[in-house]
Protein backbone atom coordinates (compact mmCIF):
# COMPACT_ATOMS: atom_id res chain seq x y z
CA UNK A 1 0.00 0.00 0.00
CA UNK A 2 1.43 3.23 -0.80
CA UNK A 3 2.46 5.85 1.87
CA UNK A 4 -0.02 8.41 1.89
CA UNK A 5 -0.12 11.80 4.51
CA UNK A 6 -2.18 10.78 7.49
CA UNK A 7 -3.88 13.86 10.10
CA UNK A 8 -4.40 12.45 13.50
CA UNK A 9 -6.48 14.55 16.09
CA UNK A 10 -5.63 13.13 19.55
CA UNK A 11 -7.57 14.27 22.64
CA UNK A 12 -5.54 13.50 25.58
CA UNK A 13 -5.52 14.18 29.59
CA UNK A 14 -3.36 17.33 30.38
CA UNK A 15 -0.94 15.75 32.33
CA UNK A 16 3.28 15.30 32.10
CA UNK A 17 4.88 13.52 29.34
CA UNK A 18 1.89 12.80 27.48
CA UNK A 19 3.95 14.35 24.52
CA UNK A 20 6.71 12.44 25.28
CA UNK A 21 4.96 9.38 25.55
CA UNK A 22 2.75 10.10 22.09
CA UNK A 23 5.90 11.93 20.48
CA UNK A 24 8.13 8.20 21.28
CA UNK A 25 5.53 5.82 19.95
CA UNK A 26 5.61 7.76 16.30
CA UNK A 27 9.59 7.89 16.66
CA UNK A 28 10.01 4.13 18.18
CA UNK A 29 8.08 2.66 15.03
CA UNK A 30 10.97 4.92 12.96
CA UNK A 31 7.72 7.01 11.94
CA UNK A 32 8.64 10.67 11.36
CA UNK A 33 6.17 14.07 12.21
CA UNK A 34 5.61 16.43 9.35
CA UNK A 35 3.83 18.69 11.62
CA UNK A 36 2.26 18.83 15.29
CA UNK A 37 0.86 21.07 17.35
CA UNK A 38 -0.80 20.45 20.85
CA UNK A 39 -2.63 23.52 23.12
CA UNK A 40 -5.43 23.52 25.62
CA UNK A 41 -8.92 22.50 24.91
CA UNK A 42 -11.91 24.55 26.53
CA UNK A 43 -11.37 22.46 29.39
CA UNK A 44 -7.72 23.24 30.76
CA UNK A 45 -7.74 19.73 31.58
CA UNK A 46 -7.75 18.32 28.29
CA UNK A 47 -5.26 19.17 25.12
CA UNK A 48 -5.70 18.62 21.47
CA UNK A 49 -2.77 17.39 19.60
CA UNK A 50 -2.59 16.87 15.25
CA UNK A 51 -0.09 14.79 14.34
CA UNK A 52 0.80 15.03 10.16
CA UNK A 53 2.60 11.75 9.38
CA UNK A 54 3.24 9.99 5.91
CA UNK A 55 3.13 6.31 6.16
CA UNK A 56 1.30 3.51 4.76
CA UNK A 57 -2.05 2.90 6.34
CA UNK A 58 -0.88 -0.19 8.01
CA UNK A 59 1.34 1.68 10.17
CA UNK A 60 -0.94 4.15 11.26
CA UNK A 61 -3.28 2.28 11.87
CA UNK A 62 -1.17 0.54 14.01
CA UNK A 63 0.22 3.73 15.85
CA UNK A 64 -3.21 4.71 15.93
CA UNK A 65 -4.20 1.67 17.93
CA UNK A 66 -1.44 1.94 20.17
CA UNK A 67 -2.49 5.71 20.33
CA UNK A 68 -5.81 4.25 22.15
CA UNK A 69 -3.95 2.04 24.54
CA UNK A 70 -2.25 5.39 26.45
CA UNK A 71 -3.71 5.99 29.34
CA UNK A 72 -3.96 9.83 28.95
CA UNK A 73 -5.38 9.42 25.47
CA UNK A 74 -9.53 10.75 25.29
CA UNK A 75 -9.88 9.84 21.76
CA UNK A 76 -8.25 9.30 18.61
CA UNK A 77 -9.48 10.17 15.07
CA UNK A 78 -7.54 9.73 12.09
CA UNK A 79 -9.31 12.49 9.38
CA UNK A 80 -7.67 11.38 6.37
CA UNK A 81 -10.64 10.13 4.21
CA UNK A 82 -12.77 12.47 5.48
CA UNK A 83 -14.35 15.92 4.55
CA UNK A 84 -12.07 18.31 6.77
CA UNK A 85 -11.33 21.86 6.67
CA UNK A 86 -7.29 21.99 7.57
CA UNK A 87 -5.49 25.70 8.11
CA UNK A 88 -2.17 26.59 9.03
CA UNK A 89 -0.49 30.16 9.92
CA UNK A 90 2.89 31.19 9.39
CA UNK A 91 4.53 34.34 10.22
CA UNK A 92 7.41 35.06 7.43
CA UNK A 93 9.91 37.85 7.52
CA UNK A 94 11.13 39.14 4.28
CA UNK A 95 13.71 42.02 2.84
CA UNK A 96 11.70 45.03 2.05
CA UNK A 97 13.37 48.16 0.98
CA UNK A 98 11.45 51.48 0.00
CA UNK A 99 11.87 50.12 -4.00
CA UNK A 100 10.18 46.43 -3.21
CA UNK A 101 8.15 47.54 -0.08
CA UNK A 102 4.70 47.94 -2.37
CA UNK A 103 5.37 45.30 -4.52
CA UNK A 104 5.27 43.22 -1.61
CA UNK A 105 2.13 44.83 -0.08
CA UNK A 106 0.49 44.05 -3.51
CA UNK A 107 1.26 40.10 -3.15
CA UNK A 108 0.16 40.20 0.77
CA UNK A 109 -3.30 41.52 -0.01
CA UNK A 110 -3.82 39.26 -3.34
CA UNK A 111 -3.63 36.37 -0.24
CA UNK A 112 -5.70 37.89 1.55
CA UNK A 113 -2.63 38.18 4.15
CA UNK A 114 -1.79 40.71 6.91
CA UNK A 115 1.51 42.76 7.56
CA UNK A 116 2.30 42.64 11.10
CA UNK A 117 5.47 44.60 11.62
CA UNK A 118 7.50 46.92 9.44
CA UNK A 119 11.52 48.07 9.64
CA UNK A 120 13.53 50.33 6.80
CA UNK A 121 14.80 47.00 5.78
CA UNK A 122 11.61 44.30 6.41
CA UNK A 123 8.54 43.26 6.61
CA UNK A 124 6.90 40.74 8.32
CA UNK A 125 3.85 39.19 7.20
CA UNK A 126 1.60 36.63 8.87
CA UNK A 127 -0.58 34.38 6.33
CA UNK A 128 -3.38 31.71 7.04
CA UNK A 129 -4.76 28.45 4.98
CA UNK A 130 -4.08 25.58 3.61
CA UNK A 131 -0.95 23.73 2.71
CA UNK A 132 -1.20 25.05 -1.57
CA UNK A 133 -2.29 28.43 -0.01
CA UNK A 134 0.89 29.28 2.52
CA UNK A 135 3.44 27.82 -0.34
CA UNK A 136 1.94 30.16 -3.22
CA UNK A 137 2.69 33.09 -1.14
CA UNK A 138 6.06 32.05 0.13
CA UNK A 139 7.10 31.28 -3.40
CA UNK A 140 5.73 34.61 -4.88
CA UNK A 141 7.58 36.53 -1.69
CA UNK A 142 10.96 34.07 -2.41
CA UNK A 143 12.64 36.50 -4.94
CA UNK A 144 12.66 39.77 -2.11
CA UNK A 145 14.57 37.55 0.01
CA UNK A 146 12.93 35.54 3.10
CA UNK A 147 14.65 35.60 6.00
CA UNK A 148 12.70 34.00 7.91
CA UNK A 149 9.77 31.57 8.23
CA UNK A 150 7.79 30.28 11.25
CA UNK A 151 4.52 27.51 10.39
CA UNK A 152 2.37 26.58 12.97
CA UNK A 153 1.50 22.99 11.80
CA UNK A 154 -1.82 21.98 10.74
CA UNK A 155 -4.80 21.71 12.36
CA UNK A 156 -7.68 20.10 10.98
CA UNK A 157 -11.80 19.94 11.99
CA UNK A 158 -14.61 17.46 10.79
CA UNK A 159 -16.72 19.66 7.99
CA UNK A 160 -20.36 19.30 8.95
CA UNK A 161 -22.41 19.25 12.29
CA UNK A 162 -20.31 16.02 13.79
CA UNK A 163 -17.14 16.10 16.16
CA UNK A 164 -13.80 14.90 15.73
CA UNK B 1 11.39 34.15 41.69
CA UNK B 2 7.96 34.32 40.16
CA UNK B 3 7.07 31.84 37.60
CA UNK B 4 5.85 33.33 34.22
CA UNK B 5 5.10 32.48 30.88
CA UNK B 6 7.86 32.06 28.61
CA UNK B 7 8.15 31.58 24.73
CA UNK B 8 10.97 29.14 23.27
CA UNK B 9 11.75 29.01 19.52
CA UNK B 10 13.96 25.72 19.23
CA UNK B 11 15.80 25.24 15.67
CA UNK B 12 16.03 21.55 15.57
CA UNK B 13 17.62 19.03 12.72
CA UNK B 14 14.24 17.15 11.56
CA UNK B 15 15.15 13.98 12.66
CA UNK B 16 13.18 10.44 14.45
CA UNK B 17 12.93 11.01 17.95
CA UNK B 18 14.07 14.59 18.53
CA UNK B 19 10.88 15.36 19.81
CA UNK B 20 10.12 12.66 22.03
CA UNK B 21 14.00 14.08 23.61
CA UNK B 22 12.88 17.47 23.93
CA UNK B 23 9.30 16.52 25.22
CA UNK B 24 10.54 14.21 27.79
CA UNK B 25 13.24 17.29 28.46
CA UNK B 26 10.38 19.61 29.99
CA UNK B 27 8.29 16.23 31.60
CA UNK B 28 11.01 14.98 33.00
CA UNK B 29 11.45 18.48 35.53
CA UNK B 30 8.20 18.10 36.29
CA UNK B 31 7.35 20.76 33.85
CA UNK B 32 4.16 20.95 31.49
CA UNK B 33 3.79 22.75 28.21
CA UNK B 34 1.20 25.15 27.46
CA UNK B 35 1.21 24.57 23.84
CA UNK B 36 4.04 22.89 21.14
CA UNK B 37 4.15 23.42 17.62
CA UNK B 38 6.33 21.76 15.26
CA UNK B 39 6.84 22.06 11.44
CA UNK B 40 10.06 22.07 8.84
CA UNK B 41 11.07 25.00 7.93
CA UNK B 42 12.22 26.33 4.70
CA UNK B 43 15.02 23.71 4.72
CA UNK B 44 13.01 19.83 4.72
CA UNK B 45 15.46 19.11 7.36
CA UNK B 46 15.58 21.63 9.90
CA UNK B 47 11.94 22.31 11.78
CA UNK B 48 11.28 24.99 14.05
CA UNK B 49 9.45 24.36 17.24
CA UNK B 50 7.58 26.96 19.39
CA UNK B 51 7.35 25.50 22.92
CA UNK B 52 4.85 27.69 25.86
CA UNK B 53 5.91 27.05 29.13
CA UNK B 54 5.57 28.38 32.57
CA UNK B 55 7.72 28.19 35.35
CA UNK B 56 10.36 30.01 37.32
CA UNK B 57 13.26 31.87 35.64
CA UNK B 58 15.68 29.25 36.87
CA UNK B 59 14.15 26.31 35.74
CA UNK B 60 13.58 27.91 32.10
CA UNK B 61 17.33 28.59 31.85
CA UNK B 62 18.20 24.86 33.01
CA UNK B 63 15.87 24.02 30.50
CA UNK B 64 17.42 25.99 27.93
CA UNK B 65 20.61 25.01 28.54
CA UNK B 66 19.90 21.10 28.22
CA UNK B 67 18.22 21.66 25.12
CA UNK B 68 21.64 23.21 23.88
CA UNK B 69 23.47 20.07 24.58
CA UNK B 70 21.01 17.55 22.41
CA UNK B 71 23.01 17.13 19.56
CA UNK B 72 20.01 17.54 17.08
CA UNK B 73 19.47 21.37 18.65
CA UNK B 74 20.58 24.25 16.20
CA UNK B 75 19.80 26.85 18.53
CA UNK B 76 17.60 27.93 21.15
CA UNK B 77 16.24 31.62 21.87
CA UNK B 78 14.11 32.54 24.96
CA UNK B 79 11.98 35.30 23.75
CA UNK B 80 10.91 36.28 26.86
CA UNK B 81 11.48 39.32 27.45
CA UNK B 82 12.39 40.18 23.92
CA UNK B 83 9.84 42.10 21.79
CA UNK B 84 8.35 39.68 19.26
CA UNK B 85 4.54 39.15 17.14
CA UNK B 86 3.00 35.74 18.68
CA UNK B 87 0.13 34.81 16.79
CA UNK B 88 -1.92 31.45 17.39
CA UNK B 89 -4.75 29.91 15.14
CA UNK B 90 -8.32 28.33 15.90
CA UNK B 91 -10.92 26.44 14.26
CA UNK B 92 -14.40 26.64 16.19
CA UNK B 93 -17.71 24.84 15.68
CA UNK B 94 -20.54 26.82 17.18
CA UNK B 95 -24.11 25.90 17.00
CA UNK B 96 -26.19 28.23 14.63
CA UNK B 97 -29.55 28.52 13.15
CA UNK B 98 -31.95 30.39 11.03
CA UNK B 99 -32.30 32.97 13.88
CA UNK B 100 -28.86 33.21 15.61
CA UNK B 101 -26.33 33.20 12.01
CA UNK B 102 -26.85 36.89 11.37
CA UNK B 103 -25.99 37.46 14.66
CA UNK B 104 -22.60 35.50 14.71
CA UNK B 105 -21.78 36.53 11.42
CA UNK B 106 -21.84 39.91 12.94
CA UNK B 107 -19.14 38.79 15.28
CA UNK B 108 -17.26 37.22 12.72
CA UNK B 109 -16.65 40.38 10.78
CA UNK B 110 -16.06 42.59 14.17
CA UNK B 111 -13.35 39.99 14.66
CA UNK B 112 -11.75 39.81 11.05
CA UNK B 113 -12.16 36.10 11.58
CA UNK B 114 -13.67 33.82 8.71
CA UNK B 115 -16.79 31.63 8.26
CA UNK B 116 -15.43 28.23 6.65
CA UNK B 117 -18.36 25.86 6.84
CA UNK B 118 -21.33 25.95 7.25
CA UNK B 119 -24.19 23.66 8.24
CA UNK B 120 -28.66 24.30 9.23
CA UNK B 121 -26.90 23.57 13.10
CA UNK B 122 -23.45 24.86 12.57
CA UNK B 123 -20.96 27.30 11.26
CA UNK B 124 -16.87 26.57 11.23
CA UNK B 125 -15.11 29.57 12.29
CA UNK B 126 -11.58 30.24 11.73
CA UNK B 127 -9.77 33.21 13.23
CA UNK B 128 -6.19 34.79 13.94
CA UNK B 129 -4.72 36.58 16.61
CA UNK B 130 -2.69 36.80 19.59
CA UNK B 131 -4.22 35.40 22.98
CA UNK B 132 -5.92 37.94 24.16
CA UNK B 133 -8.26 38.50 20.58
CA UNK B 134 -8.43 34.66 20.04
CA UNK B 135 -10.10 34.65 24.19
CA UNK B 136 -12.35 37.72 23.25
CA UNK B 137 -13.76 35.86 20.15
CA UNK B 138 -14.54 32.51 22.27
CA UNK B 139 -16.37 34.39 24.94
CA UNK B 140 -18.72 36.23 22.13
CA UNK B 141 -19.39 32.85 20.73
CA UNK B 142 -19.43 30.73 24.05
CA UNK B 143 -23.20 31.62 24.85
CA UNK B 144 -24.27 30.55 20.92
CA UNK B 145 -22.85 26.91 22.14
CA UNK B 146 -19.51 25.88 21.33
CA UNK B 147 -19.19 22.49 19.80
CA UNK B 148 -15.25 21.92 19.22
CA UNK B 149 -12.47 24.39 18.88
CA UNK B 150 -9.06 23.37 17.98
CA UNK B 151 -6.26 25.64 18.51
CA UNK B 152 -2.65 25.24 16.67
CA UNK B 153 -0.66 27.03 19.83
CA UNK B 154 1.61 29.66 19.58
CA UNK B 155 4.01 31.25 17.19
CA UNK B 156 6.29 33.85 17.57
CA UNK B 157 8.52 35.80 15.42
CA UNK B 158 11.26 38.91 16.62
CA UNK B 159 10.26 42.47 15.89
CA UNK B 160 12.73 43.70 13.85
CA UNK B 161 15.06 43.09 11.08
CA UNK B 162 16.88 40.40 13.42
CA UNK B 163 16.22 36.35 13.45
CA UNK B 164 14.86 34.10 16.50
Amino acid sequence: MAARRHIISVLVENRFGVLARIAGLFSGRGYNIDSLTVAETDEPDVSRMTIVSTGDEQIIEQITKQLNKLIDVIKVSDLTGDQYVDRELTLVKVSADGRSRSDIINIVEIFRAHIVDVTPTTLMIEATGDEEKLKAIIEMLRPYGIQEIIRTGKIAMLRGAGQS
